[in-house]
């Protein structure tokens, strides 16, 4: 993956000072996947919240501007991501993605559920039989537009 | 995309007879994805499932069997899927699939969110501005085991 | 590429009754590129729509039906297709897209054009040069959300 | 994406200088969609365009001459964009190649709408309900020549 | 393959009557790669030379009016075609391309040959080392517009 | 495009020196197309033919031995390359490709034109319509041996 | 593998006869291999030749013209095989195909081996440790030509 | 194409000393295509051979220990190369694969040709007509195992 | 996926009779999974082998013939699998297949482990934290042959 | 492969002091496929785990640090990869992906091997008819949840 030097050296600076993307939520008042998009270069912060970051991870304002511009999106090198973790998302889209087609065009009517105004957050759920990673996507609902 | 001829036979069924899937959740006694995703070929259900299902849609029992299959799994034609409802989970896996990694490894350590120890709900959040779509997936963590 | 069955014959009624596009959107209120779009099965008609496109095309109300649904989207066998009309606009894409790009972010910020919030129109328009494909595409501004 | 070094020299001065596309426009006389085509290494200049442009961008005319060779055109690295803007004109050809076709062979013939006779703008639309972007292309329409 | 039902009509009665496309070329008054392409249904035919076509291969009027249509193009299912006659012309193109495209450039401006406004001629050259073949295309040179 | 190092080193002495490749034709006495695949590394020379490319180039003789090395063929990057130039010509064998089949079958026999034994020329036809681009190719027929 | 009609057909009277491939090598007096490509349509056989061999299968003369018909070559479904005796030549190009080239560069400078004036036997090669398959190809080396 | 940097190191010293493969043949006793395939990193040569080979080209013992890896095998960037030469394999094995197949299975039951155990030689066949290059492949035949 | 008829005959009477894999296993004297793969056609077995096979399904000797011919291998649609169990496979080669090569090139030389001298065991391991698939695979290890 | 220079640097120590994994294996209490899965980044270590490994390796304490990190997993640059012996585990799962499957749902039900909770054994076998390379997988089933 071609990460970004900007990410690098972001990531590097997270590392150096034991920040988790927790503390960067609380410094900054954004969701910390939000944040972590910013720093992988997929979403573009404010110069408000740009300096935020950087100041959380001690670094100087001059990184600060590079995470306010608007990125080619898409994180990924590969077509069919191999890296496991990631795979599984293509394994929901494609065991799951017919089954959800039908129960939201049914639920709304033709549309989509919107990949842009949209949030996500990734929670810890403590259970005895194991943790849960509990993914929680939220996405305006589109409805296609008749001309 | 090649339907599984049991598939449609229940599709035709469930429009002909009026019953959603959220009726099928009520009749069944489990979430209407999950159903979905039976009637997909993407699940297998227990005897009693199938019947309870095929019931549900005023079919025979002979329809229950195909059910209870462990079907060939993924519902897709495409790599890529091109229907934008589906696309946008391949966008989000896309944008936000490094993000994602970075946290649950964060919070978990090194590991996956399971696709099999797994649940997902689809529900509609009203929302004055225009609702929402809220998917809410549940997978248990899996740590790397070491050897 | 798997054209559907009802796209076949609809097609075949509109020629035999010798129907244009135009006429049916005369007929039906709606444009013709949209019209054409249900009938390729890419598009969802109201069941006052569908009708209207039957009846205009002297067919029988039982072929509204399937209008009414919403399809599996994506019209094209081919990952990047052959036929010369169509392939244009992946060379656009191709060699305009960049530059939409950064023309799109600087006049409205981060974020997309829609493709649901959207309408499209294909007009003639007559030059002594050669006349002229107009195309003209509309979408709603949608700014990436932040959470 | 392997962006031209010239490319990246004249984005990075109009970003220090503060420059938009469409001051380059005022400045040079052509439409700012095209003036991004030059920048991005998709489109070829004159003498004078490529002068004009990189005086108004406040770098010395030996900055021109890369701009007026014949680029090998193609902006994008990947056949299936991921990035989310430029990904919906993907899919809007795929949702709406085939009505496009059937609506231009009607009103034109078999032929194509010329993407090198062509022109492209983007322009924003104003709308009390969310902006809208509006993409008005127009190609010359080439008729099928027969031999 | 998915040859079209007309085109192995129009080659099976071809055979039978043992006509050639010199044959038909004489009788249409068009060039016989023309009419190969049209009986392959990747050009189109008027009326009067559809007719021609299929009274010469005495076929009734009833399949000409197939011929008429603008057809979905490109006549191939493999994106590198196998066949090795056909990969010939793929080869041409990676071996020859930039060169070609270097000297074009060089002759005319920036711009393409168009596969359009185009003829493409296939002549037997007897030679006493071995016939060649010698295949002549000639496409409008279209300069790129500025805008 | 990975252009090899001795390839840009002569595309840039060429433009230094304001050779066009029709000069290179006369000082070395081969066609122009051929010598630019001598230069894109598609085609090797022989000594003399080297250095009375390198010469008139203007370049000392220690660049003409690359050019008498038998290359890696194969120019572009991409199964299917976005330039619009060269796409033609993989669009023409995508529509033209099974109608040149069936007439070179025709004339010939089973068998092949070869694109070892072969020559391509690129000519500029003036017209008053509009300049043309005409290729000739030039390709022994080579019947498949049995045996 | 989409086998043609006629080639079923063939294999089934070669089994229903229990003729071998070296028998029809005796009655035609072509080598089995050439005669195996002539049954699933890779090669075109003469009248002569088409005869011998259906009459050798015990069938009707009406099956010897389509093996007559200059067939679309390449038998194979998939671009990377996956049957493990025909993905070893795949294997065999990848891991010799440029120790190979290297080799005949140097034997007979910049050329190629025809696979058209072209010849494959395949011979069992009895051994104690194990027998062996050898196959030995013989094509023709075609030197590019210059222009 | 990513040449090994030793791999380049020695074709340098190669052409620099002109030795050529049929000299490394005689000095190191092993075919010509298995040393070019050591060169190219297809192949583990042993601390003799590899120091036979270095010396053969006048290159210091140093050099030797990269030949004795156990290198990744496959010398090709391209899923289907586009080098001509390199090509025609690809052509063989799609066009005689299903007959090799065919020919082999009667010849020797269930199994295939080893692509390890196994040796190629490259030939050069004098002939009035035209010089022929002959491949000679020899594998192990391994008959499937049943358990 | 493309099942053979005989294979889906032979499943559904398997099916129908309530046998299953261990049951023919008992009644064969082979493995389970090489009996699997013998019905799943990617495995040839002898005349007698067959014919217990399709008697221990109750089915006809009829039946046997097909399951002796040699097949055309590979059993998935897909390059990469969707299906989840299937996919883990490909995803242990990507994850595991460098560190594996490193092992075995380190125990045994240069060389490969074999698909074709090879067997398959699949057996369940009972386990009070959850009962584990164990996979043993046996390949013969076959050094690369110097010549 | 695009090898991290870590795991480059690692290996270059391994080989100079003349460590073998199975050293590893002893020096670190884990099994020496494991070790190797974190040296090429395919697995993290804990501290203590890594710093035994660069100690072992006669590495300084700062070459732990990266073994820790959790890794982007998936360590083939091709999705089909060219190499022999990575290649046969494709091969396998081609080969025998559908009987394994049909094997395991026999015996286990629906659902799938773990790759996470997962250990991979390398054992050699020695054989008078040629030693044997032995993996052992043993995963554990995970049923698929309904909910």
């Amino acid at each position: 993956m071609a990460i970004a030097e900007i990410t690098d050296k972001l990531l590097a600076a997270k590392k150096a000072k034991g920040v988790t993307f927790a503390d960067l939520e609380s410094a900054v008042g954004r969701d910390e996947v939000w944040i972590a998009s910013v720093i992988y270069r997929q979403a573009s912060a404010s110069e408000e919240e740009a300096k935020k970051i950087v100041t959380a991870l001690g670094l100087g304002p001059e990184y600060a501007e590079p995470l306010m511009e608007c990125p080619l999106k898409g994180s990924l090198d590969q077509t069919i991501p191999t890296d496991p973790l990631i795979y599984r998302f293509y394994e929901i889209m494609q065991v799951y993605g017919m089954p959800i087609k039908a129960v939201v065009h049914e639920k709304f009517g033709d549309g989509i559920m919107s990949a842009i105004d949209f949030t996500l957050d990734v929670e810890k759920e403590e259970d005895p039989k194991g943790d849960r990673v509990k993914i929680v996507m939220s996405g305006k609902f589109l409805p296609y537009k008749k001309w």
